[in-house]
């Protein structure tokens, strides 16, 4: 499934503190995002232990397939910092004092008004030969040397430290040296309502003939998918232009938009649609209890589009604030089509708003019946003169019962807000027929 | 530095975006902080992408030093989950659909009212032979073969699927089979309001003579602050007795609780108490956005004590709904003591409730003023005759300004519950003197 670049790049992260997952370990995927904007790809990622014997195998065993071989920690004051001591063993060269090093640690501790001390200087003794790779934000410099035909970068543990040696010192040198040309072209679209299972069957029945220049990936982020198509090369990106808007069609209102620059959250676009068509949204949430309103108050310039939301967790609340009719909470139960109807009608008028999303259900564990079990949920949505409304089944945890309302909730309004004329996948397969 | 006990366990991670960094791996860290609670370590971790040769390649040379091996992700239905068909060439079995799994698949579509389609059915085809490992949380089961004497264990890439199926089934198989003796004794405590640096000097400055046989981790899920004591010995056992009493009183009311069964949330302990002392809360959430709300309803049982909450974004709704005084809003503006105590008394008022929080804060990027910077926020907080309020300065994103907001405003409620007369930390740090 992937293509493959001609240059083999590994990296080696080394520290106890990976080993054990106390820290979850974040700098490896700094170093491939760099590598990625580049169309280059790592091929293997190995985490070891700080022990001699593990790190030295790994050295030996890595440099024999990668061309390049980033090894990351190790490099600091302590003693269980080996990296030095092994990569000069490894490649059989006595370690020595640096005198490059032994500057810029002398300037590091002049700058911050400290003594240089004896577990300090240990950071200046590297194996002979090697290039030191400058630090301008730590103490540990850096340093690389060619073992069997594999250039390896020894880099700090530090993730600011390393990725500013990164991108200035150690990209530039592998670039420089890579005998491939980068050319990559990404695009990546954000669904909504279509399952994992479900985006692959429909690709495989109705685009069959996908072409292999064309890389496909999907990406589940609850609650959105991310669909990712990558190609490399010139055919690729002329079957592209061909193949993208086939993919378009076929995924439909289900594609919220294209990652421009970073992902959105559904909020996201449902507020950008807000604000560009000057519209309002109320909220009027019982088993969502005030999720959807958080949701959309995460989303930076929110209060343009937002003044009120109503949590209405019992049934007096539901008529007290937002004239639910009594006689209406006791016909139909508060989750019901009448009674969300009524809930979005009366936050419409409560709220100053365009547009209203009422939610009543049965997030669970308990409190179901068996006309009504744990699962079920009415929403009503639109505006005052066209009130939708629908009955959910989703018996999942409460957690996630929560979360799938709220997004689908979103949904619906986006929906409404692009005059989307689709019946959404998750009503086919969700929805109840209730009258 | 590290104690080794004579299992190998070593984690093979899979997936394209684990490889260029989309996603950063956390499950390798879960499995390890579960492996160290037992007293095992993870030996090598290695990770690569969704390729068939270097899967293959890995799952060959990691199982010949390996006694187990864990692999993770690619078992799920798209064609890039290859975890199935590589271990079953390694191991050269053929693939076979598993009865079973046939019905876990079943089983979970029928939950979920959604049909089993084509790539789902593809979750069932497994290596002939192998032992399956039931998943409680999704669709694709995990399964385990042994090979060159390795235990192999092939797991979901999905979080929450993978601790179920790690902690429920794979960790009793492995522990089953280690030579080592497990005496361990573990207490955790949750702590809310102390960073991880203070709590260190704390104990530090108060608690020098910490025993060495009381290994103490600390383990920061925001909001939230976990410290765990950990002994091996008999003779830590005895101290722990001794200790534990003491770091209780040191750490005082920022004690949450000891986790029991599993950690909970700073909402669950709040809902705990209100249903204990049979009080209802209520809410007026302004810069919050329905945050507290949410995480209150989160709460599994939070009916009993919730009936309902205000999201009150504008200044129009703050007068029009919680009838704050129109003139308050004038004089002192939205984020000030007066406006926040007279949304909580409103909030109380139109709600039926003992206990009111209201905030109204400056979350930003945006809407910051000299005098009222964004990160600015009052809290009001209590009961109707005891209305207390504090102005913090929380200058940070948004989204984190938001949920250490809500975290504060329900660690305030939880003290009031408690009866507590002790000024917590974060009053201290982030806490502004105001009239």
């Amino acid at each position: 499934m992937t293509t493959k670049t001609s240059l083999n790049i590994q990296l080696l992260m080394t520290g106890n503190e990976l080993m054990t997952g106390d820290i979850v370990d974040s700098n490896s995927a700094m170093m491939a995002q760099y590598l990625k904007a580049l169309g280059l790809e790592v091929t293997k990622k190995t985490t070891v232990s700080d022990d001699i014997m593990l790190l030295s195998d790994e050295i030996n065993t890595l440099s024999k397939t990668a061309d390049i071989l980033i090894i990351n920690g190790g490099l600091g004051p302590t003693i269980d910092d080996l990296t030095a001591q092994v990569v000069a063993s490894t490649i059989n060269e006595p370690l020595v004092q640096h005198p490059e090093a032994l500057d810029h640690l002398k300037q590091w501790c002049e700058n911050r008004g400290v003594a240089l001390n004896k577990p300090n200087l240990k950071q200046a003794i590297l194996p002979e030969g090697c290039q030191i790779i400058p630090n301008r934000k730590g103490s540990a410099v850096g340093f690389s040397v060619t073992h069997q035909g594999c250039e390896i970068f020894c880099t700090p543990g530090v993730p600011r430290e390393l990725e500013t040696m990164f991108t200035e010192q150690i990209l530039p040198a592998i670039t420089k040296n890579s005998p491939t040309e980068f050319a990559l072209d990404v695009t990546r679209l954000q669904l909504f309502g279509l399952g994992e299972s479900n985006l692959q069957k429909l690709i495989d029945d109705n685009l069959a003939d996908w072409p292999t220049e064309i890389e496909l990936g999907f990406r589940a982020g609850l609650p959105l998918l991310e669909v990712k198509l990558t190609t490399k090369s010139q055919k690729g990106k002329e079957l592209q232009a061909l193949y993208l808007p086939k993919l378009k069609t076929l995924l439909g209102d289900h594609i919220l938009g294209e990652v421009i620059d970073k992902p959105k959250s559904l909020a996201q676009y449902v507020v950008e649609l807000l604000n560009k068509q000057n519209e309002k949204i109320t909220l009027a949430e019982s088993c969502t209890g005030g999720l959807i309103a958080s949701l959309i108050t995460q989303v930076s310039g929110a209060s343009s589009v937002f003044e009120a939301g109503i949590v209405s967790y019992s049934n007096d609340i539901k008529s007290q604030i937002l004239g639910v009719n009594k006689a209406t909470l006791e016909q139909n139960g508060a989750v019901s089509k009448a009674t969300v109807e009524e809930m979005a009608l009366g936050a419409l008028k409560l709220a100053n708003a365009d547009i209203a999303i009422a939610v009543s259900g049965v997030a669970g564990p308990s409190g179901g019946t068996e006309e009504k079990p744990v699962g079920t949920v009415w929403i009503a949505w639109g505006r005052e003169d066209n009130i939708q409304s629908q009955c959910f089944f989703i018996p999942v945890t409460r957690t996630y019962f929560q979360s799938y309302v709220a997004a689908i909730s979103l949904d619906l309004i986006r929906r409404v807000l692009i005059n989307s004329q689709e019946i959404p996948a998750y009503v086919t397969d969700r929805g109840v027929k209730k009258p």
